[in-house]
């Protein structure tokens, strides 16, 4: 029988400048990209909120999918959009506009019909949400939760309360040296768990993941992408991907099970930056996912 | 039949202050750290230049693990001197002095004992120094050459010609984006390549390395060591034994035996990083080596 998950985040328009060009107000925002990274290996729901601007076209692609999109509110005014530069080769993004329109108001409630849903990935969103999401999956298996340095320093009373809540917490390198004051990864994350989580993944960029938690450490390389034309959205497609997977497992909170995830995600995530937006993610198939998830396990062998 | 392999680098005195105390004067130097590392894996000979100040106390460890001293020339003078301090959790080292002293009048010669050395590690010196071992090395099976910064800016002509005449080079991360101008390490490695290297190694640090080749590319993640006593000469250590290793299989290139000295590499620098100075290296054991280097290899297995 298949899991169903449910993914929390934003659906957004994104404007993005980087080497290998400029696309405009295409389809982003975290819930895009994990949605449609989780969709691969687990029904998937979808709760998030956009403007009257976001036309059927849009949801078009989550269609395809088969991720359900109830749980998307519709609201009138403008769909969030976000607008971002990025240096030479990806180094650093620079956020040129963060307009919040309709997502200012986003008080997601979980529908009859995610009851059934008992993983769920929560994207960077304000934590108090996270957490009142949190409270509203009661009896879930596994709910991960994505968040960021804005949410760290504006409110890091209530992303506290999210770590503890949370089953595992994702975050990167800054922001765990930010939430620890440790710049040693290790030592941050294990500072991590003691500040309540069960267990932690340090995203590394193009370094790859860390995991850290009672069930063991490991740190596991990325899939080595050429091409890349736009790493927006990697993180999430990363989590939703993990998250997915895990569901789709009988027993997720093995250090086997969970490095597994990792692969899954760092795979997903490489196919996410071979493209804006989540072209790429659109057009995989089993095969293709499976294809490059042996090439990176193999090479891991020797 | 054991195989021989020439390091030469640097020996020296450091002095090291960081987050886990202060040492003074200890044994340093990239052929220190190299050729211990290199002798658990093959006879090793050790080509370098010491002061009147390096007492028999001083050659005492080389003698212990085996390694040739005779290419050790004694000069009147002082042993290079190096003094340095690492900010918390070992971001950076501000290096507070650099006294080459004897080392200044290095002229390495190779002896008729080496002649039987079909391997070799140079060690980060300068690079015409370097230049004129690779010729006085003919035959050689394999050559790598580490490099640094002050290099590549005094006398880049003579680092490229390094690159086209060693077999592997061994870099860092912002070594290779010096050299090349590329953020993305990969078009660095692969515009190293294009210089005229045969392979390349991106050494990452605490992200472990990258490997980029005709053979294919590579990254490894680092074994993960929670209690760092000193990361001085993990580079050197990793180098030393990266090279060390490849001379003690019958096919050094492949992809293959390459990721195979990556794992051998990481782990010796992981046991390195463990205390200051070189002592943790040599107190190690084959057992020791192997079941690291078996834990490191089962934890990408999954």
């Amino acid at each position: 029988m298949q899991k169903e998950i449910l993914v929390v985040g934003t659906l957004g328009f994104d404007t993005v400048t980087n080497c290998r060009g400029r696309v405009d107000m295409v389809l982003g925002g975290s819930a895009s990209y994990a949605s449609v990274a989780a969709s691969y290996f687990a029904r998937t729901h979808l709760i998030s909120i956009v403007g009257t601007d976001f036309s059927n076209g849009h949801f078009a692609p989550f269609k395809k999918r088969g991720v359900d999109t109830q749980g998307v509110k519709v609201e009138e005014g403008k769909t969030f959009f976000w607008a971002a530069e990025y240096d030479k080769d990806f180094k650093n993004a620079y956020t040129k506009v963060t307009d919040l329109n309709v997502f200012a108001n986003f008080k997601p409630r979980i529908l009859s019909s995610h009851k059934k849903c008992k993983y769920a990935f929560l994207g960077n969103i304000d934590p108090e949400i996270q957490l009142s999401l949190i409270k509203q999956m009661d009896g879930a298996k596994l709910i991960t939760c994505d968040t960021m340095n804005y949410w760290i320093n504006s409110n890091k009373k209530a992303v506290k309360k999210v770590i503890k809540n949370t089953d595992i917490l994702f975050v990167n390198e800054s922001e765990a040296r930010m939430l620890t004051g440790e710049y040693n990864l290790i030592k941050a994350g294990k500072d991590i768990l003691k500040l309540g989580a069960k267990h932690v993944i340090i995203k590394l960029g193009p370094n790859g993941a860390m995991f850290i938690s009672p069930l063991g450490m490991a740190q596991l390389p990325p899939f080595l992408v050429e091409n890349i034309y736009d790493t927006t959205g990697a993180g999430d497609t990363f989590g939703g991907a993990f998250t997915g997977y895990l569901a789709s497992l009988p027993k997720w909170n093995t250090l086997y099970a969970i490095k597994n995830a990792m692969a899954v995600g760092g795979v997903m995530a490489s196919f996410g930056i071979e493209s804006f937006s989540i072209n790429k993610l659109l057009e995989l198939s089993q095969t293709k996912i499976n294809s490059r998830l042996n090439k990176y396990k193999n090479g891991l062998r020797f």
